[in-house]
Formats: structure tokens, C-alpha cells, sequence
């Protein structure tokens, strides 16, 4: 898909099918998240992939609003070292998420509210922090997409030298 | 471009020649941001586009490495309301530096360390931050792209289930 298309197009959203996500495009998915820059190139992002069902209803109970990982096929937990700022693990997750609509996957971000709890479910080492929580899977076909996802106007969003 | 290509083609790029951006271009480009999805549609992101050389000079002495935005083009800050995380910054530069480099254009991160300097610049109102500024222009072909961006090890960067 052309990659200006894949950004204005993908969604975030919260049903998936049961099929199973390939191999080949989960790679996919993780190497243009790693690929994702940092300031001196640093790297201060890592990926935990959980997929077993009962150790992603456990990641579940660690967030208030974290629906979506229960039809998701995987959940990949962006997680930011000491060094690493929330920036970076929005960096990394958008690449994640727009690679993964670029193979047909669906995505939405879940946050982690309660850190210590998310941290002892993935075995977090000291200093390391979940950024956030991407559940992936097939889109439902019969949950519409929002597509028309409304934004606030363009001459609000964007201003030219200041703010006004 | 392909999106996947687009995504792990990208490189933070420094050096740009004084080619003017288009219009066309850079409206793709903040569009691409604008697209980027939030939490509820909270929609906690603005933009502010600087490119007047002297109010870009003014924004560059904000923050203590932001020698990218001498020869920039164009500076796009990606700044963030009170309901908003880093996160949220995150997600709309990267959907903005891919953007750009779809569209030819080379985009670095610069962080704006000293917050009230920036947002005085900006005229940002009360709690309003600056993210991060993205500087963009057209790559300097006679500075070589570090196209073999070294990442840490797949298994260092990727992980299953657990930590370890």
C-alpha cells in the first residue's frame, strides 16, 4: 500500500477475527517498529510480544480501559528503558501500527494504568516501563471502521509562526 | 513508496539543501499528523509550522541541540494539551516523518529543552507544550545517509511473552 495511504487510512480498532497472524507479517510489523529513529540513535525501545491467551488476559487486568486485548490475536507491549522518553515509544508503535495496516492488521493502543502490575506481567527489569500496549489482530468485518473518524478542523490543527 | 519501505527506509537526517518544500507536500505531510489516531479522539495534538529563518533561529535557541534547524526548511511543532502524553507526539511525528520521506523530505527530531523559551517563541497557550519539533527540507545529496543505521540485535530487541 502506498505509505501516505496506510497513514490517512489506518484506524484504531478494537475488533479482530480469530485468524491467526502470519509469521511473516508479524516480523514485519516488529522490524519497522525497530527501525523506528532515536535521539543518537539510542534505542531505547523494546518489544514484548505476548500471544499466549492467558498471559494477555493478565496484561489485560492491568489497564482500566483494556478491551480490545481480549480478541486480540497478539499484544505487543512497547516498553522504554531509563534512557527513553514517551516520544520514543510513540515513534516506535506508530511504525508498528501503520506497517501492521499495511498488512491488513488491526491495531489499538492500549495503556498499562497500573505500571507495577504490567511490569511484573511481562518481567520487566529495573528502570524499564511499559509505554503502552498494541493489541493486533484481523479486523472483524462486521465492526465498520470509522472511517470518517472526524478531526478537528485543519485551520485549528495546523498554525502557521503561533499559536494565533 | 510502500509503506513498509517507507517505514524502514527512514532515516533522521540533518542536512537539507534550501529547496523550498511545496505546498502540495508539506499539506500531505501535516495531514499524515493530523491522521494520527488518540485515545477517545481526544485529539491532543497541534501543529505550529515555522518557517520564517529568523523565528526558526529564534525556536533553535530553545534547545541545546537543535543545530538541524539552521538549514532547515521547515520546522513543525508537535505540540501537546493538557490531556495529551508524549505518546500522543510521538505517534503524530512519526506519521509525519514518514510522510516526508514519502514525499522526498528528510526530517530530524529536535527536542526543545528549555520549555518556557519555546513556548514563549510559539505563543503557545497555558497548557500547551512543545513535544518535540520536527526540522524538514530536502536531503543534502552530498551528505550520505547512514542507510546502515545499526539497530541492536533482533533478540535483543525483540522478546516473547517475558523479558527473559
Amino acid at each position: 500500500m502506498d505509505a501516505y495511504k496506510a497513514i490517512i487510512s489506518k484506524r484504531d480498532t478494537r475488533s479482530y477475527t480469530e485468524e491467526p497472524i502470519s509469521e511473516e507479517s508479524l516480523r514485519r510489523v516488529l522490524q519497522a517498529g525497530r527501525m523506528a529513529g532515536s535521539s543518537k540513535n539510542r534505542q531505547p525501545v523494546r518489544f514484548v510480544v505476548v500471544r499466549d491467551k492467558e498471559h494477555m488476559a493478565e496484561l489485560a487486568r492491568c489497564g482500566d480501559f483494556s478491551e480490545p486485548l481480549g480478541p486480540a490475536t497478539a499484544a505487543i507491549a512497547v516498553c522504554v528503558g531509563p534512557e527513553g522518553l514517551d516520544f520514543d515509544g510513540g515513534r516506535a508503535s506508530q511504525n508498528v501500527m501503520v506497517a501492521a495496516w499495511n498488512e491488513g492488521l488491526a491495531t489499538c493502543p492500549v495503556r498499562i494504568h497500573h505500571e507495577d502490575c504490567g511490569r511484573e506481567v511481562l518481567g520487566l527489569p529495573e528502570g524499564w516501563r511499559i509505554s503502552m500496549v498494541i493489541a493486533m489482530g484481523h479486523p472483524d468485518p462486521r465492526v465498520p471502521m470509522s472511517l470518517n473518524a472526524k478531526r478537528r478542523p485543519w485551520e485549528e490543527y495546523v498554525r502557521w509562526e503561533r499559536w494565533e
